[in-house]
């Protein structure tokens, strides 16, 4: 069989993508646009981009002041294969990070960096950072216990007696010290042998490696590689109080003696085995949903109490995009972990990085961790240059992220407003922005009926717009009846007007008994 | 606290440098220099670079032709962040690879491409899709199995009889088709139930992500983190019958009835619960050590047998550094599954691909499975041409890897010869070689002995040779008494005969009874 004529990199993906016309070749990128070359002449069609590589692009496709810095640190020979050196690039990053996690939270307490390649890398270097944390605390605290056992067994040789009520609480004849202290290192062996727990929010999307697939919600992707990975558990959004009953649910108490006016008692003492909680402040892939407030105060209270860390994956929502750099300072959500990346590239390099606040970094982490082609001089000058143009001005992008993003949303609402049979809900903040069409499955169109009924309808608005219109926008992976909106801040007035004229066309189409999307 | 003066980018890492005196900053790279920055002045320092990112610099830092291409593509605003669109760079170079791939193997069954952005990366992509078609294989025995029984419930019904060495099989009452069908649907779904096992061999390397890392076997990096993923089983290396031997010990089989001549009988059916058997046809981090044909042989024939796919990791060993493209490919060694990464994106481009033959191939694993990152533009046009410069001429590149390999090994042997006592052995082919010291624990020499016991003797050479002599070069991270050579084919015989200089007064100092490496 010869390989010329078949497509060998995916082909069931374009074969999907040529069902619905999306299967168009981009070869040039410039702010809001994608440039697609046309099948039949080969000339340049201009296409609008909301898609914004999924919230890669904040700073606009191919950024010209980032295109020039690339072009620049090439040509100067950037040694970008220099593993195992000193790296001030990438200390640079971590400083300026943490500039602006103390600004927006108000602290000065450092925040350590390990870099990644992608955002679900550092997903998962926060994870193994997080159980290397737990692993040790569990040492700590089984240490404790045995020091705790061989310190009674000290007092009763010296005479000290076992309390009547600590032999009662395990069912054993009163009076032998060595029985009771098999019984408590029995039942805490075994408490201790419980496998440790992840929690996520449901509908929460943190990526696709082995790892970080178990922690993102959606079955489809989760449940065929289950087998792999340690399976987490899921907390409803926005469901208060939901945090603590989970939280209270895993505890796990050893048993540990102690010796009081000379006679030996049983008290308890916690087993960390939730490794750390993990969530998006807008969830983007779930249809961009935001943690309210409320829930968020219940999160760090009760993550703070049970000594649980708070992983933030800012990957898509943080970076400025919302109007601050981290998208939960609004909300007063603050990380003992941050995990960055899409836009920290700039939409050029392959960048990510995970912050550990001091309280909870562990030094041998560095040793344990590492990976070939991170915290490169390429990446890590590129996002360098990304947070200064984030910062300049006072944060000028800030403020055009959220007035834009304000913009955009007013025209969404108006389409809602004046189509609240079709548009359901305008969600998200700055420039994450998502549209919910109500449900199209019951349509009088078997065409859109059937694009709904097989979960499809986001993509297939897709599949129109960018056939009718030339414009790209998508639906949220987990929720296609929800189209997001990412554009870059450089989004002109003009390019609101025609996604409007665009969502309007879709409307148009929803309502006719004989409307055709793709 | 301020941060100014405090490290935050891993400094746990740069003390450990610094003890060394490895924590130089390089400036700017070429060909096989590493140009430092010297601190006292601020003038370049010219380093002679054997570490070679790692085996990612084949073509040699900051190759003229892949920069000259990079700033290109980023010139005409290559749109980076195209996702869910035509790839036709992607498939250029799946179509690429196949077609090298063909040419070494001898054989036309293609092979489909899914992209990633580090070689941990495409490890888990290729781990989840082996996954993926273990369990449609599972489902297809239980479904027959099901059948089966459903069957011979049926030819019960009509009159067939249950032979009673079934029932005798199963400790059952003979007679009863009901009680024997309970049993056996309760010992398969027993069975049914076993978690899947992934094997690798002892002393492997495939990375430290959440999956890849139980899957790399040095202990110090894996156990920490072995209660997030599922652990591997590991195979001694080059140990002639321990594949078959391991694949018989997790062999699983449902029982099954089928009905001959009017008679229920049980037979067995295998249930797949190897998910793959994944390796490097020449280990890396576990000290330059290669396969040999013998093992490689039992590998192909024992995996076939099972149906179990082999996952060669040529992330290292691959993309011609050993004088063919593919390692395994002078020892008959074809893999199911490729991963490739490192060189593949020519030390610019964060590059990584994995190869699944059609035989084994699951289309639908492209709908599970994504990056944001991935499958670029800039990524694979850089990889493509990085392909393009390794064939051109007819592979000239391949055979100046094996000349230029010859001659460095020729230089380590010539130095093992003079110092057998020091020198234990040269391993590796091509420019992959390895250098392995005797142990240096009982040195007369306290700061040589400490560096040994300590487990840094490999790192206090590379200090050594990189203070006093200005070479770069480092230990197999498993392995830490061999030194690792991976330059680029641009190696000159004047920087052989500078690697030769400096390890001739490596030995001189490990015979010094005062000698001092660092």
């Amino acid at each position: 069989m010869g390989n010329s004529a078949i497509e060998l990199a995916e082909p069931t993906m374009l074969d999907l993508l040529s069902r619905y016309g999306l299967d168009v070749e981009y070869v040039r990128s410039s702010g809001n646009t994608l440039y697609a070359r046309r099948p039949e002449d080969g000339s340049e069609r201009v296409v609008l981009d909301f898609a914004g590589g999924y919230g890669s692009v904040l700073l606009g496709h191919s950024n010209p002041e980032l295109v020039a810095l690339a072009r620049e640190l090439l040509e100067r020979q950037t040694p970008i294969h220099a593993q195992f050196s000193r790296h001030p690039y990438a200390n640079e990053v971590a400083k300026r990070l943490n500039a602006i996690l103390h600004r927006e939270f108000d602290t000065d307490e450092p925040y350590y960096a390990v870099f990644a390649n992608s955002g679900a890398e550092a997903i998962e270097a926060a994870v193994k950072h997080a159980e290397l944390d737990r692993v040790h605390k569990v040492q700590e605290v089984l240490n404790a216990v045995e020091e705790a056992v061989a310190a009674a067994r000290a007092a009763v040789e010296g005479g000290a007696v076992v309390a009547e009520e600590a032999h009662r609480a395990l069912g054993l004849p009163t009076g032998d010290f060595a029985a009771l202290a098999d019984e408590v290192n029995r039942l805490n062996a075994e408490r201790a042998a419980r496998p440790p727990i992840f929690l996520a929010l449901e509908n929460g999307f943190h990526g696709k490696l082995v790892g970080s697939v178990q922690l993102t919600h959606n079955p489809v992707y989760r449940m065929p590689f289950a087998a792999l990975a340690r399976p987490s558990r899921f907390v409803p959004l926005n469901e208060v109080g939901a945090v603590r009953k989970v939280l209270d649910e895993e505890r796990v108490r050893l048993l540990k003696p102690v010796v009081v006016d000379g006679a030996v008692h049983l008290a308890e003492q916690e087993l960390p085995v939730v490794t750390g909680f993990l969530l998006e402040p807008i969830q983007g892939e779930g249809g961009i949903q935001e943690v309210t407030a409320e829930f968020a105060a219940e999160i760090t209270a009760a993550c703070e109490e049970a000594g649980v860390p708070v992983i933030l994956d800012e990957i898509q929502c943080g970076m400025g995009r919302t109007g601050r750099f981290f998208a939960g300072s609004r909300i007063g959500l603050r990380g003992d972990y941050y995990v960055l990346s899409k836009s920290l590239g700039g939409g050029i390099a392959k960048a990510a990085v995970m912050l550990v606040r001091q309280k909870f970094y562990r030094g041998d982490f560095e040793l344990l961790h590492s990976s070939t082609y991170a915290k490169d001089s390429f990446s890590c000058t590129i996002a360098l240059k990304v947070l200064d143009l984030l910062e300049a001005d006072g944060g000028r992008a800030y403020r055009t992220a959220a007035e834009r993003g304000e913009k955009l949303a007013a025209m969404l609402e108006s389409v809602r407003a004046d189509h609240p049979d079709v548009v359901k809900e305008v969600r998200g903040r700055g420039l994450m922005l998502g549209l919910e069409f109500h449900d199209q499955s019951g349509s009088a169109s078997a065409s859109t009926a059937g694009h709904a009924q097989s979960g499809m309808l986001g993509y297939a608005i897709g599949a129109y717009l960018l056939r009718e219109h030339d414009i790209r926008v998508f639906p949220t992976a987990s929720a296609t009846n929800t189209l997001r909106f990412e554009p870059s801040i450089q989004l002109t007035d003009a390019e609101i007007d025609l996604m409007e004229a665009g969502l309007r066309a879709v409307v148009a189409v929803l309502r006719d008994p004989s409307g055709h999307l793709a």
